[in-house]
């Protein structure tokens, strides 16, 4: 290699006037706590609005805030109305199949997954910030729900302090969503990846479709786990008690409700075929049942349910250990989990129509409607994926549509209750599997894989850990699968060596860029993370080894000693005390071997620590650049005007104390 | 402004010649999955000695890994011995008294004190990387263990058992030491950050020195807890039994440990006064006891010792449960503990000398001493930080100054046991005192204070954790409190506006570089982390909220309306699915606006992953810059020459969709 191919001229020329980088100007500690902690937590800005108003203008901006239905009531028209009676007529005739099948899911009374469907869609009508959600109980939290409890107290043998359980622990999930909400603490729902979702949404959806094999072929006695091993051991170990009459019934009814879907995706102007699938269903099965009185040849039947609205259910909530524990955990795992599906629905379909929902506000509006409803016996509800899709499709305005639902549902349980007295099991549980299916998501894994094989990893787990463990150890699996993957970020980053990228003053990674070379006599290297107690001793050690080989490599080509080492910080965003203790070790052992730690674009926050720990005064100031081109031109300068190092003799002179 | 004082001119005229980020070449899976293994494992790269060697070479070779004496003894010298033996006798004559201590620290039988430094020290000889370690039982393991297992079994009432468990719990550490050596884990060690030891050991160094108020006020009963208010209550509530004879003796052995540390630190030349200092009360207590007959005044007195060298104990391990599970919590506690204090010993020595040690081997080595001293009778042991540094002052040349010292202990086992019946429990308090002391760095505090806030609130909470809580909670909450910074840092990534730097092609950071001054039409901006799921929707809202800052403040000045968003990617090391997602879904937005989404400087690995997710297909190679400068070049130069941004038609065509 020449020597003239290297470094932009007109630099190395100029030596005196290269920029060095400054010391940021101090801020009192208050100040930058209180800044650090407004980027933590207000990161959307939310009182901008409230600046520079008067007071009264002020209380109805918190108002809209905490009710945006005061901002959108003003402007609603007929039209609107319109379009929202027509998709609230259609979900509730999906809410009212759905809710019966989950609460059977949950080990619940089958009347509560009606109820679920008055109380919070009022509230969330008044409260929500999304326009399309459509709220109801979901089948992955009655799965949880039931999973959990159902594990502390048996359904069957008290089904009173277990429906009481599930209000208290409805409640705590409510309470928990809405301090969230308040402490604007969303991010902790954040820490469910993506990936973790859908593995985990899978894992559920298997799960609660295996589950199903109880009703289709009609057995009366079940395990109560909830993993595959066990499910189809219950199932094949009882051939002898399956039911003909109800399997064939239920692969009907499947066939009718994928076929009723294939046609609305084929025309999605056939939404409603789809929608309307699952009452059309109910209602054949019913009558099918009372005409042939099949409930007499052991085909399961609902029964009766109770007529009237939600009976208050405030007094029935448990509040003495050991049961306020239980209730506690299954809230809180619960609560999250309908927190992250809610929030996920809420903002894909926001997407789809432009606007933009605010976590913070979601979380305050699921929170007080699950409050609510715990207290007006209703368990767990959040924005259901199927309910909200075909609230969409059936082209909802507004959150009104929920209003329309809810008095659906309401002259439901008040006038027609009787009706689902001959509906058949095996009818809610095809209409659970066809729902199910949908939710495993073979075409995200399979991106996954392509993209981010982590990412899979997670999501494989979590499937997996659901299936065969249970609901809550794949979760658990999924989520520190995903921490350990940023804890592994910071404990091993990643460090390369630049080289020149001819042509150009840039200076990039010599194995992204295979034409980029590099300077005789410098080294440079680049770190992508943080310096932290976690990776320190990582990162000397690493570095310590790209100055070995390059030593090594040097001495076998015969080229110009190394004298120089730049360092890039450009991407250590930040450094604590650890991280600088080992800067100081690193320079001390490049001093013994005679060469310049040179250190390039340190970040404000990274500068003033290195100054205030003196480590900036050790280095000499003037040994801190802005940029790699301006160090290397410096350094190249030096090395070619055969000006000795200035650091050797005071190496050396380190060497011998 | 004028339009003229930005960017290189150069580029911005040579627009087609501008260099674009390039694809990086593909990897299959299975070599880029070892190359991170590598990577993450075996950073230093551990394999290369070996490489390119006969087999016979090999062999000597990784016998030389596992057993670092075959390295230094072929060139041992009498020199060395005499160095080392005057060093081993030294840290001997402090072995023996501080053995003594804490294993009554452990409420374990004094004679353990002096097994341990028997066993462990001829193994660490053989096995560690260290010159200037000197092996032997420690205040905070011994407190540790103590503490939980006291918990579980009453070492009064139980001895036997007591004992026994301490066995096992000092297998089951050697066995996770061994265990994270073999498997090159090293790094959790790291996760205790420097400043949760700190405030770690000044805890535990408090909670050691309050529990000596027992033998120092010759208190027959005592609190089982450790935390400070229990402790100060039990003894303020006895005052009525405090004897005055022993708080005398105490106070006057500790006054003179004091001088004698004192003397020594004044003229390191004598470091032996402090070293010899301990024996030396040993011996004044023991004759003042024997000649005035104290014991029969209420003058606690070690009591007969059994003669004779470490018996097995292999077949006292217990490994039924629950004494199982207590004795692996403990082991794994301790373990993990005694492994950080010796190996932050270990290197802060070495760094003294200029060499370097191994982190797995000291592991491995560790590992193995405290497995075979679990065998024969020694409970937990590690580098004590005060043996050590005895060691090292006494000029001690390697480790066999180890066997030195396991020799000396060895003899006095065999013949002295029984001078020490006479020995009062007080100067085994005040040795216990004066040497803890010397482990609450206030220095290290306040420079934490002055450097990095969070690492001094992490270091003040595990120091309260500790006092007032327990030595697990302490310790819970620091590792807590440092994982939290880290997963902080990844959730709430710094972002901040670029601006071009007078006189320069850099791009920095407004507010680092006040000089720095904005670009007509253009925002640059800088994401400070790696986009992952744990950050994305902050990112996406963050980013949003600059962009509207931006276009307000453009509308009130009146100037240029806002056309390119430039993200410069430098420090974003690495992207999830989510991230891309997110990235996805922020074009959408900006395209909704009218703006061009320019990228600059993806890594390798960003870049191969937004290429297979087609992102950069959505966007388009040509805005993907390989440095800030030239993408400003370009967008500038499309602004000037008024070509209307060919995106703006695209966007428009999105919205109508």
């Amino acid at each position: 290699m020449s020597n003239r191919d290297y470094a932009c001229p007109s630099s190395a020329m100029n030596v005196e006037s290269v920029q060095r980088v400054v010391i940021p100007p101090p801020k009192p500690f208050i100040e930058s706590f209180k800044h650090s902690m407004k980027e933590t937590l207000f990161q959307d800005d939310p009182l901008k609005k409230f600046k520079n108003q008067p007071t009264s203008k002020r209380f109805v901006l918190a108002l809209q805030y905490f009710f945006p239905i005061l901002e959108w009531a003003p402007h609603y028209t007929l039209q609107f109305l319109k379009s929202d009676l027509i998709a609230g007529i259609t979900i509730a005739s999906l809410a009212i199949p759905q809710g019966i099948s989950y609460a059977k899911l949950a080990n619940l009374p089958p009347i509560l997954g009606l109820y679920s469907s008055v109380i919070p869609p009022i509230i969330y009508a008044m409260m929500g910030s999304s326009r399309d959600v459509a709220v109801g109980t979901v089948a992955v939290g009655s799965l949880l729900i039931g999973s959990i409890l159902s594990r502390e107290v048996n359904p069957n043998e008290n089904p009173t302090l277990y429906l009481h359980l599930a209000f208290t622990a409805t409640f705590c999930a409510g309470l928990l969503q809405l301090s969230l909400g308040l402490f604007r603490l969303g991010f902790i729902v954040d820490f469910l990846s993506h990936a973790a979702i859908v593995g985990f949404m899978g894992g559920a959806a298997t799960v609660v479709c295996l589950q199903q094999l109880k009703a289709i072929f009609g057995l009366q006695h079940f395990t109560r786990e909830s993993d595959v091993v066990s499910v189809l051991r219950s199932v094949f170990t009882q051939t002898s008690q399956w039911r003909w009459e109800t399997a064939v019934l239920g692969f009907c009814f499947l066939f009718y409700l994928f076929l009723a879907r294939y046609f609305s995706k084929r025309k999605p102007k056939l939404f409603w075929v789809s929608a309307m699938a699952p009452l059309t269903c109910v209602i054949l099965g019913s009558l099918l049942v009372y005409f042939t009185h099949a409930e007499k040849h052991g085909v399961q039947v609902i029964g009766k349910l109770k007529k009237g609205i939600n009976p208050p259910s405030a007094a029935d909530l448990v509040f003495v250990s050991p049961y306020l524990g239980i209730a506690i955990k299954t809230g809180f795992i619960t609560g999250i989990i309908a927190l992250a599906e809610g929030i996920a629905v809420g903002r894909s379909f926001a997407m789809c129509k432009n606007y933009y929902i605010d976590g913070n506000k979601e979380m305050l509006a699921m929170g007080t409607m699950n409050i609510f409803g715990s207290l007006t016996s209703c368990y767990l509800t959040t924005a259901p994926f199927s309910r909200t899709a075909v609230n969409y499709n059936a082209g909802c305005k507004t959150a009104a549509s929920n209003l329309v639902m809810s008095i659906a549902v309401m002259l439901t349980l008040l006038f027609l209750t009787p009706l689902f007295y001959y509906t058949p099991l095996v009818v809610l549980a095809s209409i659970i599997v066809s729902a199910m299916l949908g939710l495993i998501d073979f075409q995200a894994a399979i991106h996954l894989w392509k993209i981010d094989k982590f990412d899979f990893l997670v999501c494989l787990s979590a499937y997996f850990g659901v299936v065969f463990g249970s609901v809550e150890i794949g979760l658990g699996i999924a989520v520190s699968l995903s921490l350990l993957r940023l804890l592994l970020f910071v404990a091993r980053p990643k460090t390369f060596v630049l080289g020149n990228i001819p042509n150009s003053a840039a200076y990039r990674n010599v194995e992204h860029y295979p034409n980029a070379h590099n300077i005789p006599g410098i080294l440079i290297l680049e770190i992508d993370a943080p310096i932290y107690f976690a990776n320190s001793s990582y990162l000397r050690e690493r570095i310590t080894r790209w100055i070995d080989e390059e030593e090594e490599r040097i001495k076998e080509a015969g080229q110009t000693s190394l004298q120089y080492v730049i360092v890039d910080m450009t991407a250590v965003a930040n450094i604590d005390t650890s991280g600088i203790s080992m800067l100081e070790e690193f320079k001390k052992s490049v001093d013994r071997k005679g060469i310049q730690l040179v250190l390039v674009n340190t970040g404000s926050e990274v500068t003033k620590k290195l100054n205030k720990s003196k480590f900036l005064d050790e280095i000499g100031h003037k040994w801190v650049y802005v940029t790699v081109e301006e160090a290397v031109g410096v350094c190249s300068y030096m090395i070619h005007t055969h000006k000795s190092n200035p650091m050797r003799d005071e190496s050396e002179g380190l060497n011998s104390v």
